[in-house]
């Protein structure tokens, strides 16, 4: 396939087929060895671009892989043999309004420089996945990404009112807008949020923003058992809503301790980081209450405090988590969810997944939404190793859906769990996806290969 | 069409075609006009029946329209010449998981009985359309029902987890479950609330619940001008996140006045009603903050109440309003809604159409939202009025377009308001829209003329 046509449609230097850029562009946070050579990256600035791209492509039949900032795990934003990887990393505007409360973002920018411009503005952009720093909000918005203060707050499609989106066929619509309420039509926008580029590149987006969030008050409580943890986060999610509850077991723990030395409880099962954001002193008086749900379910230590930075410590210590484990090998990353009462169930029988697979799972966790990320260390190089890294994440995704469960809460099906989905959600379902899809993008040219 | 086939294939009473009881289905409260005669009413009591009467429809290509409890305000429910009338009314299970915190309700079941069975257990649905006490769950769904408290917790989209729905051709489909978070496929979920029954017959919800709201307090407050209920409302709005935020224009507080005799002032041109739900003695402040709000806008009254019998008295009050203004006469009910500085401008505009068009426009709204309910009165013996009336329901939604704004906030757009759907999404969304619908009902058996 010839690109110079494209070229010449685009402004310079907007098309780049040199073969050290596109390698950067090869793969997202999964590392699927099974990546494969684009024909070209396009790396557009503006609406008008994306269209010109998508035409092309459409013309040409030529796939095209959406891109955010690659930090996906799932595979979704994985190079294809001979398709444009269109990444929207230049597409980088932003414009707040206070009285609306409103954010109106180009996809390209991080979700954390869409919270220092909501926070420049006295306001408050909630949704943070832990790689809030390096993930671009339109991979938020394609990936409907999850976070640390969802359990309260609620995930990236509560927050996004309105969207522009760039079609297969090139036209562009807009969805929604920013009212706070509005059935005017079906819901087309919270269709495309999560939809992982096969329906649309997003090229705009209006967020809703909140007031401040409040000061929290944190507790850190450890564990002698993996039940006990469960305990306390039944007894808490049971009675309050917390705006963190995270959960990271004993791998973990020793993981970050390795890296941090913060002096976490080496020898801890579990360990609960809650967090409280009521308004003035009912912060601390919810985290007293959280303190005594983990102490009654018989917490080895367990701790409240309102100091911003330290509360602040811990939970950068549970963002943290995942590349500490991963300094032990790389990693397979799991995503399953369930119904919260099976939560332990979950992790028991993950547990026992990787004693039989022998390899090493560690799991941490947004417990209070039941969604937890199993991390399967495996080495590379070890075939057999590999072979059954492979063999425990397809397990641990059985699991969940026997237990009620989801094969993923918030990284999205991408490329890597495609083979589980209709065992999640069956051939009707899959056949629905299937007629959407191809109601959309007749001639599938959009991010083929991911969820169908 | 012999309908014998389909009763064979039902219960016994499952299909009626009486037309004393089929008149009684005819309209919902839209009272159109041009209410159809159905063949026939199904009233199935589980998903098979349901499953059943859609495969008979589909092989027969009679047309279904689905109906909850028929309160619906855009003639969504509206009987069709020769269509199955397909009322949830008999479909009236519910479970509460007090652990997983949901509600599994059959669609039939009324808003205000799912509000009290979770009550009962400790629980919170916080939805709450002002038709609370006589609208389906499932209707509730269905139209993405709106209500009081979503400007602080959101519509029911944001409590829908999960739903079975029966296609058009008969096939049972589970979307979503008892998760808080799953980000496994396409957002079917929320793009079958609010199809209207366009896309599905909405067979089970699986609902989030909540820990009880805290009690609230409550501030009411007079103004002798639109302009400075407006400023109240931006200033409260753009500090705090009430848990309620209504308005009622002089006709209405004066047909409320006329109804309940409460004492509120006949001579404001607006009134207030804020609430806030802070924790223990923040609703207290919250609600001051409101208060000094109100009266730095030039309130001429205000007063706060922590009295929950009082508070709840000014809500009735509130809700009581389209009733009230009713009495009058017939109403044609606008829900259009616009971005919340353009409010004061919509509520200007809305006067002067009113004084143009000479017809009385009482305009109630969630303020706090945008969302405005103009309520266009008018005798339908009255063919001069009338027409002026339909030209002004015309007028308020081509000026909230023009404003940036949506035709419809919460009622949905139903049969009623159909023809200015392209005006505010435009040629491109309604392709997308038909492609969908196509898609899924390529026989278009489900609810034609509703949205499309
Ligand atoms: C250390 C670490 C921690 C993480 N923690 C979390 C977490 O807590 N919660 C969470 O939800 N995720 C988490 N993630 C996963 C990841 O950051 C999210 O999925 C994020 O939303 C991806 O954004 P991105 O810009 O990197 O998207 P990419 O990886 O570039 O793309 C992701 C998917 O979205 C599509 N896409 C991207 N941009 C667009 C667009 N503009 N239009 C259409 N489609 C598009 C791509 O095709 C792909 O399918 C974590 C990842 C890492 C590495
Ligand atoms: C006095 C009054 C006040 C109101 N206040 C509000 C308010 O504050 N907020 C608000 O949002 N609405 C309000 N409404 C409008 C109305 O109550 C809502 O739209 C409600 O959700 C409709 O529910 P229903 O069961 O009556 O549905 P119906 O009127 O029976 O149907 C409404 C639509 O949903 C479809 N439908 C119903 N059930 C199903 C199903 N199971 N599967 C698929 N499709 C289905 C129908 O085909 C139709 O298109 C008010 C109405 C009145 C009369």
């Amino acid at each position: 396939m010839n690109i110079d046509d494209l070229r010449t449609r685009l402004p310079a230097g907007a098309v780049v087929n040199d073969p050290d850029i596109l390698a950067g562009y090869r793969q997202d946070r999964a590392l699927d060895p099974a990546a494969g050579t684009a024909l070209a990256l396009v790396r557009p600035t503006d609406t008008a671009h994306v269209a010109t791209a998508l035409r092309w492509a459409g013309e040409h039949r030529v796939p095209v892989v959406p891109r955010g900032a690659g930090t996906g795990l799932s595979g979704g934003a994985t190079a294809q043999n001979g398709a444009l990887l269109l990444s929207t990393e230049r597409m980088r505007a932003i414009t707040i309004d206070t009285v609306t409360r409103t954010a109106v973002v180009q996809p390209g920018l991080l979700n954390a420089e869409v919270k220092r411009a909501a926070a420049d503005r006295g306001l408050w952009y909630p949704p943070d996945p832990s790689s809030f720093e390096i993930c671009s909000i339109g991979g938020n918005a394609a990936t409907n990404a999850g976070g640390l203060c969802c359990v309260k707050y609620g995930v990236t499609t509560d927050y996004v009112l309105g969207m522009e989106v760039v079609l297969a066929d090139g036209t562009v619509v807009r969805l929604g807008g920013p009212r706070l309420k509005d059935s005017a039509g079906l819901s087309l926008t919270k269709l495309f949020v999560g939809s992982e580029g096969t329906l649309g590149v997003i090229t705009e987006l209006t967020l809703r923003l909140l007031p401040p969030q409040p000061p929290q008050s944190t507790v850190v409580a450890t564990f002698r058992t993996l039940p006990a943890a469960t305990a306390a986060i039944l007894a808490i999610t049971g009675a309050l809503r917390p705006s963190m509850l995270e959960f990271m077991d004993a791998v973990a723990i020793n993981a970050v301790e390795d890296e941090l030395r913060m002096g976490l409880d080496r020898d801890a099962a579990g360990l609960l980081i809650a967090r409280s954001d009521a308004p003035g002193d009912h912060a601390g008086r919810e985290a007293d209450r959280m303190l005594t749900a983990c102490e009654n379910a018989g917490a080895t230590e367990a701790f409240r405090t309102d100091d911003p930075d330290e509360g602040e410590a811990f939970c950068a210590a549970r963002r943290f988590a995942i590349p500490a484990v991963e300094r032990k090998g790389p990693l397979l990353l799991e995503d399953v969810g369930v119904p919260l009462p099976r939560l332990g169930e979950l992790i028991t029988g993950i547990a026992e997944i990787a004693e039989r697979r022998k390899v090493v799972v560690s799991v941490i966790a947004h417990a209070g939404d039941g969604n937890t990320h199993p991390l399967i260390v495996h080495d590379p190089d070890d075939a057999d190793e590999t072979a059954r890294a492979h063999e425990a994440f397809g397990e641990i995704m059985d699991l969940a859906v026997a237990l009620g469960g989801t094969i993923t809460g918030e990284h999205g099906v991408g490329r890597l769990k495609k083979a589980w989905l209709p065992g999640q959600v069956g051939p009707e379902v899959m056949d629905v996806t299937r007629r959407i899809k191809a109601a959309l993008d007749p001639h599938g040219i959009l991010n083929p290969g991911v969820v169908l």
